[in-house]
């Protein structure tokens, strides 16, 4: 860990999809941290000519090269299977984001990285990461009232990949559509109850793969647990040319609202909204800002797992504690 | 502090001003909170009758009654006197918002707190605290931006406390107004740069004692340093009727916007919002829920100052760890 004393975070990435690409151009805006490799499991002399892209099966060679791994797989399959084994070896950061799963992951990944005297932050990004922040700080200000998280419009990365991952799909997107109506309730003083389907929709455009049951792939997505089972679901299939034309970028966002009440009846309300252009982009920079936070405590010495709840937000600047009270409080 | 381990914090608050009393309803809204006393210098006998209300110069027979203080008082001159001596007796949490002092400030709350094994948190409520978070946060996630503070359109506590104390003025109210037109150019994807007397005026609306220079207390206003001589401040002169009429609520609110860009050219952007009726009610609020976290952290052996830098968020809450990450993350 000399590096980290001399100020250069050495970090690693693994998977090289959209999320591990906005990794390594999150790490170019960060003048304390250094790329050392990124890992993937395709044949790395198949991907174009960059030095740093490492075949995974290596990755136990770099055990005293990289300070941070940042993990940058789907939570459908790739993070369950990869972080036990990973942060027995590093230090870690990922994005996994299957709410309901949480608690397992986390017990999973803390023996493992616990027993090994390494440190591991979970489900960090915008949501899990920041929108979890934003409403766990309105429910401790405001202890009377509601909250409402609302996402989109916008591409769902998490979503997209599990709709990839059914049988038969060649490839897909999800759009996730919040309901504005609700959001113009809660902003005008009501406290409306809502469901998650109240609050918005889910659209997929999907290719299938020829010769494919689309009846079948239209259940598989709709009846997923977690993802896609509680909320309203339209998917089109649309040809391969489509989706390149006109689902290529990714946008997203979304807004957590935290409405309540204080004394006699005065009315306070707490906004966190994000507007993005690149969700990959942000998600990865979320993760980038955190492998810092992670890069900190392992050098005091802390272990086990931990999540954005654990961590204080001046680990995550490259800033001195003197340095942040001068200028940002 | 065996109180804490059955689940209850025993809170103290200094001061019975508009900031004590939003505490004293705030920790009503916190079951596993107790309000033990309100300190005031005031005479207690010629309060309303509530028998929590104590002189000050008693406080320290509480030193065993009391696990966290929260200190209500003003900044321009009660808390740089109060917060030294009583740090050196209870863990305290404060809302000193002399921007440009707190180095100053929080050098001699740590060395008073320090050296007598007490824990103080200084400086929170919404800005500075929620809002200083909010600019660090975006400036970690996003390097490459700028971010803008918005504050109001709302009456400022801490402003017209200071108002206040300038000689000749009986009663006074401030203002502060943002620029909406150089908010809608940041949401349109402008990155101006903004003075803070490009983004605000300040409003003043004062009632001088009889006999008062009305020249020289205007010009004791807008000369004031750190906060209105950088500002665009107006005085107007109304008589107590009027001040009593048209200013007795205390709206606030504000906006802090990170702008920043990734990736080749995605544009990003966070917004924390805040609309408040009752600004004091609100920074109280905020206070009480970082007394939880003091007392969470004194418990385990934490000393010195700190500020909201340096706290977790999960310490804000009044549930577990593990239950945090069931239900919030």
């Amino acid at each position: 860990m000399d590096n980290v004393v001399n100020g250069v975070l050495r970090i690693g990435i693994v998977g090289y999809g959209n999320l591990g690409k906005g990794a390594a151009l999150a790490i170019k805006q960060n003048p304390d941290m250094e790329l050392v490799a990124i890992f993937t499991r395709r044949s790395p002399s198949g991907m174009r000519a960059d030095s740093k892209v490492v075949s995974v099966l290596e990755i136990e060679n770099f055990k005293d090269r990289i300070d941070v791994m940042i993990l940058c797989g789907g939570s459908a399959k790739d993070l369950p299977e990869q972080t036990a084994v990973i942060s027995k070896l590093f230090h870690t950061v990922d994005s996994y984001d299957t709410h309901a799963k949480i608690p397992t992951y986390f017990q999973e990944v803390d023996k493992a990285s616990r027993t090994n005297g390494k440190l591991s932050l979970i489900s960090t990004g915008w949501d899990p990461g920041l929108f979890s922040m934003a409403r766990l700080l309105g429910q401790c200000v405001l202890p009377e009232g509601e909250d409402y998280t609302f996402w989109g419009k916008g591409l769902s990365q998490g979503h997209s990949d599990a709709v990839r991952r059914v049988p038969g799909v060649k490839d897909a997107v999800q759009y996730t559509i919040p309901m504005d109506s609700a959001i113009e309730k809660i902003r005008a003083g009501e406290r409306p109850q809502l469901s998650t389907s109240d609050k918005h929709q889910r659209v997929c455009y999907v290719v299938a793969e020829e010769g494919a049951g689309l009846s079948e792939i239209k259940n598989a997505i709709i009846t997923m647990p977690h993802y896609f089972d509680e909320y309203r679901t339209t998917v089109h299939f649309i040809t391969q040319e489509e989706l390149s034309a006109n689902h290529s970028s990714m946008p997203h966002g979304g807004t957590v609202i935290r409405a309540g009440m204080t004394g006699e009846a005065s009315n306070q309300r707490i906004e966190f909204n994000l507007t993005l252009e690149s969700n990959p982009e942000f998600t990865a920079s979320v993760l980038v800002a955190y492998a810092r936070a992670v890069g900190k405590m392992a050098k005091e010495g802390q272990v086990g797992a931990k999540t954005v709840f654990d961590i204080p937000l001046g680990y995550l600047s490259p800033k001195s504690a003197e340095e942040l009270r001068r200028t940002l409080l």
